[in-house]
């Protein structure tokens, strides 16, 4: 199950961290851009190669360290085909190095459409008698407001090509309680949603006591977070809001259990950036991003421990 | 107001239709496959090559009698990055043909995230000095799952470029009441996001009585159809779920208010697949997908009567 291949990425690195690829032009170093500008022109296409140039080096650099990396789809359908072109490089040149894939793209949609997007993100497509993986994630986040038939389609194409999903439950971002946090009877709608995984989840039973049905659940609501892993014993959590949004170490640490085991922390902007923070040379970005990385993995074990299976 | 020249061109056409583009490879006729596989192989390209011809076709026939297209980008992104090529070369192809583009997504996300997706679908990106539209829709769908902040940034947007958004408020498929319909207190939760829709609607006025924020509303669920209309007497719906999902002219009689004003019903499969129903030579499928659009408009306008401004 795609879940335990991330559980045992994560123990062997003891270190429950994703690090986020979002890689806006701004974060990209001037020589980057330069290069790539000069055989490209200032053009989508040279703001894509620039992308996948700096997204190269912040994996070169974290792979020994970090089990995961999760790109953001969005950062890139910026920079328009060219852009999802460097997405696709991107998951790959990351699952080269051994890294673990999180999509992170929120798809949502019917039952024949979903069937798309499973195929598109998780699955294989026929052209002729020809079968390609358009992209290259081993997991996708998406998003259940519209139900069981919204998910299914997922649920089959995980099971065939050993694959995962993360559902949103609970966003890290200030307005996320505005219908998340409106209350069904005496649970809220995050906590239906997190019941709605748990069903899903007995689709695709894992071997370390997590289903292939994870929830997304933000480091900036602590309580929300301790609550649902006790609501959740065999869900994984993906867990954004660290860094940059203000979750810290001690927010999250009600997301793991007595193995050290339950989620994987992300951080986007505190890495990819962390040349900028520093004020080291933007030639040293990956070597800063690194440095980064290990002080969050230091961090985030020293409220958790030890990650053992 | 983005959603003003979608209303005058339906006026226009007195047709308050919008053409689903979900080019799956199975509804294109062999010999455009043909075509395009001797070119570029049995491969993504190949398939993207097809879809855009495809779709060329179809864009042709129906401009003259049809207000909108909207392609769902599951359909694309199923065959990689070029499939996304097809998409943007599809939206640029309508758009010259005077159709408006709803780009079908439901993106979302947290607010810096949702920044991105705004600038790739509505806006526009910096490259250097260089600004570039990465796609090209007139409006996009979008799911308010994360609230207000996941919303903001696509009203900016929307506000700088002239763009639309419409959000999923009532879904077309089977299991949406799992989520959408239970009880918030008095409200079920799409009449709750039906509330958000016309606070965030405020930010963006029409002259035509209909706000900028628009819901997607199935036609399965006439009865809820009807009580929104009620509720949103401001709010402009997007409706799929005729033809093929079952939703028939009258179930979306209650969509619109006395001028004939109120919604845009899509028909995909219908459309796109007429050729196939009527068993007619695939070299008439264009053809065959006018005398669908016909015969809906008829079928539409039998219910509706007439539309004024």
């Amino acid at each position: 199950m795609s879940l335990d291949r991330l559980i045992e990425k994560i123990v062997e690195k003891q270190n429950p961290t994703v690090a986020g690829l979002d890689p806006k032009l701004d974060y990209v170093p001037e020589y980057i851009k330069a290069k790539a500008f000069a055989k490209h022109g200032m053009t989508l296409k040279g703001a894509a190669k620039a992308i996948l140039e700096y997204n190269k080096g912040l994996i070169d650099a974290l792979c020994e360290v970090v089990p995961a990396v999760k790109p953001q789809v969005a950062y890139y359908e910026m920079y328009g085909y060219h852009g999802v072109k460097a997405l696709y490089k991107t998951q790959e040149y990351a699952k080269k190095h051994g890294m673990y894939v999180i999509t992170d793209g929120k798809r949502n949609d019917i039952g024949t459409t979903m069937e798309a997007y499973a195929t598109a993100h998780l699955g294989r497509v026929s052209v002729g008698e020809k079968q390609y993986e358009p992209f290259k994630g081993d997991a996708l986040t998406v998003n259940g407001y519209l139900g069981s038939d919204g998910i299914n389609p997922l649920l089959k194409v995980c099971k065939e090509y050993d694959k995962g999903i993360f559902v949103l439950v609970k966003t890290s971002n200030p307005s996320s309680g505005e219908l998340q946090d409106k209350k069904i009877g005496e649970k809220t709608i995050y906590q239906t949603m997190g019941e709605m995984c748990k069903l899903w989840g007995k689709e695709l039973e894992g071997k370390y006591g997590f289903n292939g049905v994870g929830a997304v659940v933000g480091a900036t609501y602590p309580e929300e977070l301790t609550n649902l892993r006790k609501q959740l014993p065999d869900t994984f959590f993906l867990i954004p809001g660290y860094g940059a949004q203000g979750g810290s170490a001690n927010d999250i640490a009600g997301a793991f259990n007595e193995k050290g085991l339950g989620g994987i922390v992300n951080s986007s902007r505190g890495i990819m950036c962390a040349y900028k923070k520093e004020n080291c040379s933007d030639r040293d970005y990956a070597g800063a991003a690194l440095r980064e990385a290990i002080r969050m993995k230091n961090d985030l074990m020293s409220v958790i421990g030890k990650i053992e299976l």
